[in-house]
């Protein structure tokens, strides 16, 4: 896990790819439900953070709780990094966190030679509660993706974990390394 | 700037030294003062974010206004990164903005052979606000001095800055990158 | 609508009865629900006030969606506010908005001699949302249940509804008053 | 101390007067100052409350710390508070904490035959802090200027004071009634 040797003095690019997952589910008054229906990154988040050397651009792909998530979709996310990647710049990937690790390591699996950082990142409690945990994902997971090296990681909870190595762990609920088989 | 190349797959432990500064100004509703007296960095910040493996230590130094710090107190605060440097775990120091790249570049003229990474950050706006951008340097500074190489460096708006090549722009209300002169 | 004539200057206690609905749904990030599951009122709401003056007693009773209250449920509350009254402190009930103004008239209906006020509120988001009205809500419905005469009352947006004048209005998402048919 | 006798189905216009205060003092991270100048209640409170009965008419008078306010500033709110109640709309007057027992005595003193309640009230920290109560005490004040009858009062930390039966307890950090002597 290395960063790159030099400093990027200017505005760095970021792309943000949004799939759903619990990070982006709302609240919906009319009939009280909790789901996705697409991303509302920018106001929720993106608005609260400052940012003057980053430049971000948010491309809402699928908007699904990744437990209906199946290799279609992973895919057509897998696809969306591989044609983004073109732009060179880092790319995060937001996804809940039930299937992240193997949306992660399908597109680990699928894109070999990947020439920029992609960071997947979501939350246990949605953006919008007073508790999420998405502000501080996402704050993270875009400073990691202008720091680490090319490569599949998830970032979250102030930790760093290297695709394929790497796990939910439910009763945590958080994220954690497995090991190496070398 | 490189990243070290093992995972730390454990816990790690963040030294946090806390010399005052905005971020850590409080209002005392009783005169109505909003005036560095402490750090509350635990109520305030560690509490709300989700760190399953940061270990903090938080070692509360000063509690100062930047603007009135002067080479006693930058003496101890280099001496200080150097003592707890032996630890062998990153450090992130809280310092007020207008003297913070003054006295990182202290600290970096002084201590040549550390062997760990010294985050500097601070804030705009004092944790307490709804605004701060505390909660936000902190966070990436956690993140980032578990990442860089040993060196000093100031994190402050999801940006890393090598010390000395940075300084603060008072008028857009962050740090920039300075020239270097190789 | 008349308040009591003279100012209470010493402490004023108030009861509020819980019952569920919308106000106290709560997110389990182990399952990903949004559920009633007892009352967080004195952490999410109640902790985060200044009431030098008010003495409250939370007496959870029931923790359900209103859409699923009954009469056997609503004869349980009717009787819970007429033990209660007897303390001789105003009552504020939280409750589900769906079912709200059925319940009131219900109680309203059965207890014609009423010594108390008794003030109904809820929510639109639950409490632990960022958007939530709860606070705003049990803020003025603790108040109100200061300053009303004895009789029921809807609190909800800052507006005070005379039982039984008044239902939900479900697409402006606040309730509204109904003629009196003299 | 009465409120209406019959219930406002329609719209209800609110006045509010600003005057500055602890509750309107703004941060400024360029020089780091906590001070009055101009309101900020239409962002920082009203546009996070849910007011669908309220029609509120805010009208920037002054904007100072209630210790530097002389009986000029005192004559000037009395005329103003004077000019506006002949619109028959209660009024709510935003105010610092230290004189505004005064004030409300002074405006008290001055004008007898009101015929519309007119509610003080300001905050212990200011609006834009986590922890204010400033949102608290605009909630309540609004609410409180519908329901109560003509005359001067001071609605504080959910209690509701009549002037000039009213002083400030520095050491409390809040308001008390002080006895009437008939």
């Amino acid at each position: 896990m290395h960063t790159k040797k030099t400093i990027n003095k200017s505005i760095t690019d970021v792309i943000i790819i949004t799939t759903g997952g619990t990070i982006e589910k709302t609240y919906d008054e009319f009939d009280g439900s909790l789901e996705n229906r697409g991303t509302s990154i920018k106001n929720r988040i993106l608005s609260k953070l400052r940012l003057p050397y980053t430049n971000i651009h948010v491309l809402p792909l699928l908007s699904k709780d990744s437990l209906y998530m199946d290799d279609t979709d992973r895919e057509l996310i897998c696809r969306t990094i591989s044609s983004e990647a073109k732009k060179n710049a880092p790319i995060v990937v937001l996804h809940g966190t039930d299937t992240m690790a193997d949306t992660a390591k399908y597109c680990f699996d699928e894109l070999k030679a990947l020439t920029i950082p992609v960071v997947f990142t979501g939350a246990m409690i949605p953006m919008g509660f007073e508790d999420t945990d998405a502000t501080q994902n996402v704050t993270e997971a875009l400073l990691s993706a202008k720091l680490l090296h090319p490569g599949f990681y998830i970032s979250f909870h102030n930790q760093i974990f290297e695709v394929p190595f790497v796990h939910k762990n439910k009763e945590k609920r958080t994220f954690e390394s497995i090991e190496r088989i070398d």
